[in-house]
C-alpha cells in the first residue's frame, strides 16, 4: 500500500497564515519535506516526532535538483509513509508543485494540494496595500523576474506596462533595474510607485518604498534580504492612508524615500 | 476607547481553508459582519455567542451599498468592539476590503488584515490546475468580467491575449462569451482550455472543461451555480493529467464536453 503526498502552502512565513488544513495535515504526517523558503516560524509548528527532510537550496550550496526532490517525494511514499511537502507562499504560484505531482501520478502515488497565502497576500495585509482597487487597479499579475543564466528576460513588457494592473514581480531582486527601466521604456510613468518588501510577515520583515525610476538604485545599495518581491503601481500609493502605526523599518524606508526627493 | 477591526478573508468556501489567525481572530470577536459569498461552512465556524451580521447581497434583493456598510463598521468599532469583518476569499482580491479601510481610517479606527485564501487558489487546490507552471504559464494574471451597467467591458485585450499567462476571470459569468471572443479575435487559439468552476472548494463545486470557442455556449446551457470562476490558459491542459479520482461533477463536466466534440 503506498502512502500520499500532500503538497502544501506554508504561506509567507507567519505560522498564522497557515490554513488549518496545513496545520491538520502537518500534524498527521509521518514526515515533512520542505524548502528553503519555509520560514523557521513555521517549522516550529511541525511537531517534534514528525522526521523532517531538508530539500532547500541553501544560499552558497547546491541545490537539491527537482528531478532528486521528485524522487524522494516517490520514494517516500512508495514505502507507505503520509508525506507533507511544504513549499513557501502556495504550491500552484510559481512553486513548481505541478511538477512534482506529474511525477507523483506517473508513480501511481495519490497527491492532494492544501492551498496557501502567496507572498503577493502576505505583502498586501502587512501593509495594507490592496491588489486590486476601484479606480486605481481592476486587476493584478504575477511574473517571474528570474531569468535563466545569460538569457535575456522573457517578458511581454508591452503587455505589462498597463498601469490598471498591479504588478507582482517574484524572484526579481537581480533583475528589478532592468525590469523598471523595461516597464517606463513601455510607457509606465517613471514615478509609479514601487514596494519592495523583504521576508513579509515575519520578524524579518523590510520593507522600501520607491518608484520605478529608482528602485533600481535604491535595491543596489543593499540591505534587503531574501527572499523580496515587489508590487508596482498605483496602489502602493495607499500606502501612507494605512491607519495603524507602522512598523520601525517602514518608517525608515519612507525617511530614505524622502531623502531622495 | 473605540475597538478593532479586521479586515479577513474566508477563502473560496472549504472551512479548512481559514488561516489560524482568521479563526483565532473569528473567537474573539464581539461581532462578525460577513459577505454573501461566505459559505455556509465557514459560518459555522463561529462561536454561536458571536453576534452575526449579514451584509450579504441577497440575489433579489438589493445590496447593501458599500456606504452602508463602512457606516456599520465604523460605528460598532466606535462602540468598542472588536469586529470581524468576513469576506469570501481575501480581502484584498476583489474584495473592496481596501475601500473600507479607508472608511475606517478616516474615523480614526485601528484595522488589521487577515488574507485568504482567494477564488483562483482555491479552484487550482481542487482541480490540480497550476496557476503557473515551466513551459505553459511564466505567470498569472486576475481580471474582473464585470461590467458597470451599459457600458462595455473596459479590458485590455491585446494585453490579456497573452498565451503564456494563466487568465483568471473573477465575476465573469455574464460576459464570459464576450470575454472569450474578444479574446480570440485579439489572437488566443480558439483551442485554448477553459475551466468553469462554480462554488469551489464546497460540497457544491460543478466544474466544467470546455476550449474558449465553445465556453459561452456550455455556459449559457445553465446549470452553474453562482459564484463562478474561469481558468483560461495553457495550464488547464494539465487538468486530465489529475492522479487522485475526481468528483462525479467533474466526470460528468467532462462527459459534456466530449458530447460537444
Ligand atoms: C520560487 S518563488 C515561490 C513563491 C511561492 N510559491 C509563493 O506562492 O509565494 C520565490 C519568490 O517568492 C517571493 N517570496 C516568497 N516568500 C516571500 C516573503 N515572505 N517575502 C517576500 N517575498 C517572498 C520572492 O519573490 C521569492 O523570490
Ligand atoms: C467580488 S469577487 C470576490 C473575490 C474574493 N475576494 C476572492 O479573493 O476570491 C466575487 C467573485 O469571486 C469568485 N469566487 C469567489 N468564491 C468562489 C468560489 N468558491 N468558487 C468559484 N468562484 C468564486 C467568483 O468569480 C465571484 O464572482
Amino acid at each position: 500500500m503506498s502512502g500520499k503526498v500532500f503538497l502544501i502552502g506554508a504561506g509567507p512565513g507567519d505560522p498564522e497564515y497557515l490554513t488549518l488544513k496545513a496545520l491538520r495535515v502537518l500534524r498527521d504526517a509521518d514526515v515533512v519535506v520542505f524548502d528553503r523558503l519555509v520560514s523557521p516560524e513555521i517549522l516550529a509548528m511541525v511537531p517534534p516526532d514528525v522526521r523532517r527532510i531538508d530539500v532547500g537550496k541553501a544560499p552558497n550550496a547546491h541545490a537539491v535538483p527537482q528531478d532528486r526532490i521528485n524522487a524522494i517525494l516517490v520514494d517516500l511514499a512508495a514505502r507507505g509513509l503520509t508525506v507533507a511537502r511544504l513549499k513557501g507562499g502556495d504550491p500552484l504560484v510559481f512553486g513548481r508543485g505541478s511538477e512534482e505531482a506529474a511525477a507523483l501520478a506517473e508513480a501511481g502515488i495519490a497527491v492532494d494540494y492544501v492551498p496557501g497565502i502567496t507572498a503577493a497576500q502576505g505583502a498586501a495585509a502587512a501593509t495594507g496595500i490592496p491588489l486590486t482597487h476601484r479606480g486605481l487597479a481592476c486587476g493584478v499579475r504575477y511574473v517571474t523576474g528570474h531569468r535563466a543564466r545569460n538569457r535575456p528576460l522573457d517578458l511581454d513588457w508591452q503587455s505589462l506596462a498597463d498601469e490598471e494592473t498591479t504588478l507582482v514581480v517574484y524572484m526579481g531582486v537581480a533583475n528589478i533595474a532592468e525590469i523598471a527601466d523595461r516597464l517606463t521604456a513601455h510607457g509606465l510613468p517613471a514615478d509609479t510607485p514601487v514596494m519592495a518588501i523583504a521576508n513579509a510577515t515575519t520578524p524579518r520583515e523590510q520593507r522600501l518604498v520607491s518608484q520605478l525610476d529608482r528602485i533600481g538604485a535604491d535595491v543596489a545599495l543593499g540591505g534587503l534580504e531574501a527572499p523580496v518581491l515587489f508590487i508596482i503601481g498605483r496602489v502602493v500609493s495607499l500606502y501612507r492612508e494605512l491607519p495603524d502605526c507602522l512598523p520601525v523599518a517602514a518608517m525608515l524606508a519612507e525617511t530614505r524615500v524622502a531623502g531622495h526627493g
